[in-house]
């Protein structure tokens, strides 16, 4: 007996002609004679409208309330699903975070599963019952609280399940076909992957890529739990994330693909006095106010004076909270000044054959100067090579390293929306 | 310090903008110096919503998946109001109904409060905090899976709270100023009334008011719960339902009101065989399908041979039920037909001057013919007389009454929406 865990993002579920799309093919492979449990995100753009309820009382809503609030969305998208199913025949079970056993640290909105206790599960599963979870939320124990995951919640909370059941492969469903070598809307020619290590998996997804969250690919490695993309719109075969891509032959390229993210902003402090200490200070400053730092560079000396320039690149929202962090630093450090610029977009090679000082660099390079593209920040990593440029330049610079490391298909993948969940 | 629990209904949390409201009067109170524990209802429609979402897959939908269904909307309310609360600059903290320790029995849909343990609440309640409570929804702990009350939920778990908590009263705000002597949109000059009793109350809600649920009035009654019935759209001193009338003076008629019901229908049995138990046994079919009988009627023996009919009146849905059931005892039992009838209303004076016999039973019957009013059906009870009439007389009818019973106010109640919750 197979124990199979499925996850279904919120374009998969938005309607009930979707849940009852889901309800057949969660029943069809139940009735292949596998134990199923289901992992379900709210329904469309409902996390979405219920923030926004909480917001016309406060910018600012109390975090264990928008936890309360949030979690109500895939408690419902999970009852009807499990209605759903009975009215095809077969026996379902929908329990929410805490009743399936997943408990989190006490961060509202952004939890961490500490532990998962599945005997709820099990013993539905014994009893013949395909088994709902609602993703995405969870219960700390200290405070009896709900709590929600936060971003790509619903994806760790099913691979979280599928570790703690030992299932034998977590199935996220989405609205695209599986991980491309890059954006089919802006690479016609991209090419889906049947494989994908978890290590490239996770830098695709830090580098933009919206398939999967970060946090729930490192949840999955770290578990050894193999990860099977899939469209929840059609039967095509998906990418499956893995440690190890043996039984796959050895056709897969070292280049991976080409990610991008339109989500960054750069936070740029120049003049800053170049003594020991003085940027770790700025580092610290913005670690302080939360700032999620994506790449940080800081630039040579520049020739008259001991001073230097430093950027951030952070997430949009966090880049205005580093701006004023960092503004008030101003009269310990005495920098000249801090600006602020949203208009950027990072492009991403990702892949072994990256490492710095390789031929690849300079195709990499070469090709973005060949396509006009002013590279603003350069960073790179075992893995990986990431440059900001401005926004309006992003998709240019895709295409063309897309095209450079000979990732074009000749088969046009398939234009359909692309969301993040 | 005083300790009041307040409910709101569906419609006073209709919107974001009358959850503002109630958040300014929940905080005004609290600010009076009070403990203040607040159930509120789903937002408006949200109930009803969601269940035809679940039918949109089957009509009838699994009753557990229903209570984890339903019960989404009142956690949304709740955790909205207490953003609301908390943008007031007020300690506020919702709980679910099993946060809120209300244990219940396992009957989905329907399930009865065993036991409210409320120490999360009166810990949130000695932090400081205006504790905001989920209504409508309970824990059965052998299952560990969440319940619904059933009807008039929100204003029982409103009462269960007061009774364990040893509220000082249980505030129950509502879209109407209190209980009137009739309904006012039929009866301008229908009076406020000051104060009830239990029982009175209770009669009323039996015979069609919708102000408070029979069972929450019951529940009420047993722990001796004050119920001040206020409406949230105003500042109206509302009615006071309780034990004794001594403290509002003697003026208070012993006709209370009259009410109407327009959710019933009636089956007919004719020619049923009067045999010892015939009719014994068409009451037992009628309740073994569970249907709600709300009066039972069995006519005189008519002169041509030993038969009789037996009328029932029945909650519309139940009516259809209890028709198929009575049409599965025709072999058994004989009779000539059973038929179905809709289109009827009930009219109840409710008041301990009702006893058979006297002159306000007299009173009744010349006043409804005076009105051309056909009785098709009359039953009375200690406090109360009710007749079954065309559903298109009731309003002629309830005005007809009001008037003879000397209910009648001189100054206009105000006309507006009069919904049940």
């Amino acid at each position: 007996m197979v124990l199979i865990v499925q996850k279904y993002g919120g374009s998969s579920v938005a309607g009930t002609d979707r849940i009852r799309h889901v309800a057949e093919r969660v029943v069809a492979t139940h009735r292949e004679g596998h134990d199923v449990v289901v992992v379900l995100s709210a329904m469309g753009d409902t996390t979405d409208e219920l923030l926004d309820l909480a917001r016309q009382f406060t910018p600012l809503p109390n975090p264990r309330e928008l936890d309360v609030l949030c979690t109500a969305g895939e408690r419902i998208s999970n009852a009807l699903a499990a209605i759903a199913i009975r009215a095809l025949g077969e026996r379902a079970c929908s329990l929410s975070g805490p009743q399936a056993g997943v408990f989190t640290t006490a961060e509202y909105g952004n939890a961490q599963i500490v532990e998962v206790s599945p005997q709820r599960i099990r013993r539905e599963l014994d009893r013949g019952a395909i088994v709902l979870v609602a993703g995405f939320q969870g219960l700390n124990r200290d405070t009896d609280d709900i709590t929600t995951l936060g971003r790509g919640g619903s994806d760790t909370t099913a691979i979280a399940l599928a570790a703690a059941l030992k299932a034998d492969v977590c199935e996220i469903y989405t609205d695209v076909d599986g991980v491309y070598s890059a954006d089919p809307r802006i690479v016609p020619n991209a090419a889906l992957l049947d494989h994908i290590t978890y290590e490239a998996m996770q830098e695709m997804a830090a580098a933009g890529s919206k398939v999967l969250a970060l946090r729930s690919v490192e949840y999955a490695r770290r578990c050894g739990v193999p990860i099977h993309v899939r469209s929840s719109f059609g039967d095509k075969p998906g990418t499956l994330v893995s440690a190890s891509t043996d039984h796959l032959g050895t056709e897969q390229s070292t280049i991976t693909g080409v990610a991008h993210d339109l989500s960054g902003a750069k936070v740029t402090v120049t003049g800053v006095p170049n003594h020991p200490g003085t940027v770790g200070r700025l580092v610290r400053a913005v670690a302080d106010a939360g700032g999620e730092i994506d790449m940080v560079v800081q630039n040579a000396v520049r020739p008259a004076g001991g001073r230097t320039d430093v950027t951030f690149v952070l997430p949009r929202e966090g880049a205005l909270v580093a701006l004023a962090a960092l503004r008030e630093t101003h009269a310990e450090i005495g920098f000249e000044e801090v600006s602020h610029d949203a208009d950027v977009g990072k492009v991403s090679v990702i892949g072994t054959g990256m490492r710095a000082g390789s031929g690849a660099t300079a195709t990499f390079c070469e090709t973005l100067a060949a396509a006009g593209v002013n590279v603003e920040i350069m960073s790179m990593s075992e893995i990986g090579i990431s440059v900001l440029c401005r926004s309006g330049q992003v998709a240019d610079a895709v295409r063309a390293l897309h095209t450079a490391f000979d990732l074009d298909t000749t088969e046009a993948a398939p234009v359909h929306a692309v969301t993040g969940r």
